[in-house]
């Protein structure tokens, strides 16, 4: 499973005030907790700043990649940010996101097209949010079918189907699911990615229901994630979903990870 | 989910010692409790008492359905016990289990047929233990094709595909979801069952990857399950995949267990 970390980001109260603070050290401490904690990724979000996202982004990436040697997650729609922030960027990154919304679209496509760099491709376009797995797999097969044209690899596209409250429609959970089932099988070497706190919205327990949702979306085949990895139920959830859905070979992450006491229930 | 609650079985020690002793109030106890809990059947076992298990299961089911208003689990392979506890036992119970093994099949088959008795159909044969999800399906096949020939209603069938250890193969956890799948697509309104726990064996942690792994096979389709409905970290669990699932209208049942406070994280 792929972890993105998604502490980074501006729209966060605490996090958007120590980016325009310039609080580096705290900054710096939210990116290596998080790396320790398994993020394959740090997303790196600065879209509250109007005007100034380019270079908060740049920024970010820098103090970053100073003290984590891992890849950013850049989360932008908007490609002069994107931009700044890449010339600077250590390693291949990964861009959140692009959508088959025309503009976003049109607008990200150029900076992919024939790169390396991962992306994370959402199930949204100009008619709006989709509702059933239909809706999620004719868009993504859009979507999909445009990148590998523009010469984008199959494996590194991540699509995320987009989760809708269950509270708003019992249907939406597994429409989700199947989504991700139908674009595993769709595309042989794709990924599905998904911030999947969107699922309890409305319903208490909101960390317990996604935990829940996690274990059932990997079984589904959900192979990447974005999260925070600071949460230790979500991550003991993730290692075991993963263990029984066969992608943990003799258990030996399960079993590291009970022996370095990294389990909490 | 159709529960059905395992506590009442003598090969567990304290509980085989309470049944030698007749300790009718401590039983009734454990009956009450569980379906207080939520259990659809209590589950009777006394297969350890050895010539005395017919009178010593009559017993069982005359105590229980003495202070519970629920069916039974009878769980012999004995047709004479069985027999014997169906002779007292009210309301429709279920059988737990048959097989294709040719000797409990063809003991088990006569009492079953054109009935409306629930049966739990065992993925097991004279071959021994099925190891990948096709070689359930070939068993499941043969079994509740014998069964619906028979007169039995395929909704009365509940298939439990046989978990095994998923630190003895990693493809163990995989291939039993598959089996569920395929069972529910092949037959349609049928059931699946399962005692989960073997899916941990020789792992740490057990009871937290009988959790996830139930909430991964509810998202496969498993409709039935033998388990400690005083587990209340499992009942959550379940409660909380259903509603992901899209089996839980409105989410009514997963609120209400929220206000009378039944969560246990």
């Amino acid at each position: 499973m792929v972890i993105v970390g998604e502490l980074i980001n501006a729209s966060r109260k605490a996090m958007g005030a120590a980016i325009e603070a310039q609080d580096k050290e705290a900054i710096q401490k939210i990116a290596k907790d998080q790396f320790e904690a398994g993020a394959d990724y740090i997303d790196v979000n600065a879209g509250i700043f109007v005007g100034q996202e380019p270079e908060y982004l740049k920024w970010l990436v820098e103090i970053v990649q100073e003290v984590v040697d891992a890849p950013c997650c850049i989360d932008s729609p908007d490609p002069k940010a994107i931009e700044t922030a890449l010339a600077v960027h250590k390693g291949t990154a990964m861009l959140n996101s692009i959508s088959l919304e025309k503009e976003r679209y049109e607008a990200l496509l150029p900076i992919l097209s024939g790169t390396d760099l991962k992306v994370v491709a959402l199930c949204m376009s100009d008619d709006g949010m989709p509702e059933t797995a239909d809706q999620r797999l004719a868009i993504a097969d859009k979507l999909v079918n445009g990148l590998i044209k523009s010469n984008v690899k199959v494996e590194n596209i991540y699509v995320d189907p987009l989760v809708q409250p269950v509270s708003t429609n019992v249907t939406f959970g597994v429409e989700f699911m199947k989504a991700i089932e139908g674009i595993m099988a769709n595309f042989k070497g794709i990924h599905t990615m998904c911030g999947l706190s969107n699922i309890s919205f409305g319903l208490p327990n909101r960390p317990f229901l996604n935990q829940t949702f996690m274990s059932m979306s990997i079984s589904k085949g959900l192979d990447g994630a974005i999260i925070n990895p600071l949460d230790k139920k979500m991550m003991a959830n993730i290692i075991a979903a993963e263990a029984i859905a066969g992608k943990d070979n003799f258990c030996m992450n399960y079993l590291t990870a009970h022996r370095e006491e990294r389990f909490v229930f």
